[in-house]
């Protein structure tokens, strides 16, 4: 066969093991790993979605309602828009996916942040597009323009909280930025992390209504995070119905699990998960600051549901990592962004304790 | 924006109303309908995999593990190959616009029977590729040849046994087409429905060791029905490890969910319930073939778990589908197809004696 050359240049997948064997070959029980690596909600699955899960459990056989009519209907109502703004994606992902597959090829370029989501680029790289970053650390949205008006890309992405930084933009400085992009460019506003930014500081907070009147931008949200359906599989998109009706053409029927949509659903409406969630992090968030402090790291301020250490001197994040992942900790080193630097996600109170615990004497070792 | 003009070019998706909204329109109680439109198992989930479900709710929060190193062990072990053959998808579906993806564009051509699963032709529209069916009405290996011979596509896709129509193909006479085809053209061998095949007829039966010989040929296989876990979108693809390999560079991650690897993990083992749905199906199906003979109704010989009912003179698919409809029964009309037919999943005893009792009822009033 002909695989596409710009495919086959592609790096082969490296077949990690799973957590559980790597852990078992550390002799550590699985109940026993504190999972701080992937950003996941630290208090774990809303009751009420776990309710519906087990109710509809089922209904596993049969494929799921490819409207997404009661998904869609309760997200219109919660963000005050229309249904058919919006798309669902196998993760916000899979949106991310639809747009560069629906715009990019090899004569086109996406704009992104130095350092940002990694899918952004990864999927630019399956349809051969160009991709261009701008040069500051954090999210500049001047440097942004300027780059767009030179380079003029198809797609600028922006994350907002970005991961893997924690860093969030203020809703006036986007409104701005996004009235000074020609409708010929699509702005992806990635806010996966949104709702942890918003409890923070409602400066930082944007809301699909913020964005709809513009014919070229979407709102990415999902319920990977603050909603604690990592494992479940659903993100959407919200945007003009153009462009909506667009992404939906490169849809694959059924990309949601029939128990996806079902607990998707049910955590809408647990907003007493979505505020202790919050809660927990930004009260734990304190802890890692007074580690920070205390230790003299340098510590970059999040408006996440994670911290990010930037290391000097002798300490190593791939090191460091690995010193924890053997103790039962998983968090993730930044070193394949370029980066000597650890990213922890907010964990509960006693995960919080033991990871500090653990950090403090790693310091002492060296 | 300027998305693909090969992507807005496609048909605009309309969003249907939900199953469950048309029946209530129809007065008609969700657990009335009688579901027969999506060869979903009629036996519905195994006890198995309704279990790996209920235990694995409390981790919906917790991503996948993205090797699927446990599906992939226990595929290898039911199939007598290498994991590292084996790709996950999200329902075959996935596996199939992987392939499209990896090799097509508008220079390429994809080559399969003139009635066959709709979604090739659907990915192949979306890479703008080229898109050339066979004269026959069944697959025709002879007339496949010839156009492979005349267009030399990229990639030929073999349906069998065959969504809509339910025809199979020998193992032996497969084998033998496959030698015929050159290495620069992918054979794909969708086999979604190879238990219930094999179960009928073993000289019909072909497994991935069958194949993995073949430099440029790959085996999909699916959970969704005779596993019956269609809701949870779970497929594979088994092939050389270079295939395999080119294909996981553009394999999204976490495209599975969590309680989808475990239910489908659990099914696996369920051997009991493969029997029992195999067992009722063919069994059942008699049913529908007494019927047709009785009311010389054309039926197509079916090697899956649906029956093809060849409508002719006054009768009309989608009059008929509609009038099922009103009464609570979803059968497939095959307009969509150019056919005027309807597909019918094999129910359960009661499911189909209800079916039948309505066909007939429709013929006696017309």
């Amino acid at each position: 066969m002909k695989f596409h050359q710009h495919i086959s240049a592609l790096p082969t997948y490296e077949v990690g093991k799973p957590l559980e064997l790597v852990m078992r070959d550390y002799n550590i029980e699985p109940q026993n790993v504190i999972k701080l690596g992937s950003n996941e909600n630290p208090l774990g699955t809303s009751p009420l979605a776990k309710k519906a899960i087990i109710e509809n459990a089922n209904n596993a056989y049969v494929y799921p309602d490819d409207s997404y009519y009661e998904l869609k209907e309760s997200l219109a109502k919660r963000y005050n828009i229309q249904s058919n703004q919006i798309i669902i994606g196998s993760g916000s992902d899979q949106i991310i996916e639809f747009c560069i597959h629906a715009i990019c090829d090899k004569d086109t370029k996406v704009l992104m942040a130095k350092t940002t989501f990694a899918m952004y680029a990864i999927y630019a790289k399956h349809c051969n597009a160009t991709i261009l970053r701008t040069d500051d650390f954090f999210h500049n949205l001047d440097s942004m323009l300027q780059y767009y008006e030179k380079h003029k890309p198809s797609i600028i992405f922006l994350c907002t909280p970005n991961n893997p930084l924690g860093e969030a933009l203020r809703r006036d400085e986007v409104l701005e930025f996004l009235g000074k992009i020609g409708k010929e460019c699509l702005v992806v506003l990635d806010c996966a992390y949104m709702e942890y930014c918003a409890y923070r500081d409602s400066d930082y907070a944007i809301t699909p209504k913020d964005i709809i009147g513009f014919s070229n931008v979407i709102y990415l949200g999902t319920f990977s995070k603050i909603y604690g359906l990592g494992g479940m599989r659903v993100g959407y998109g919200i945007a003009n119905t153009d462009i909506i009706n667009t992404l939906s053409k490169i849809r694959p029927p059924f990309n949601i699990t029939t128990l996806s949509l079902k607990a998707a659903n049910a955590s809408l409406l647990d907003e007493q998960f979505l505020l202790d969630s919050a809660a927990n992090n930004f009260k734990e968030m304190e802890k890692y600051k007074n580690f920070a402090k205390q230790y003299g790291i340098e510590m970059l301020e999040s408006y996440a549901n994670f911290i990010t250490f930037i290391l000097h001197n002798k300490l190593n994040s791939t090191k460091i990592s690995n010193s924890l992942l053997q103790q039962g900790i998983v968090v993730r080193d930044l070193a394949s962004y370029g980066l000597n630097a650890i990213r922890i996600t907010i964990g509960i109170p006693q995960q919080n304790d033991i990871v500090i615990q653990k950090l403090i004497d790693i310091l002492q070792e060296l």
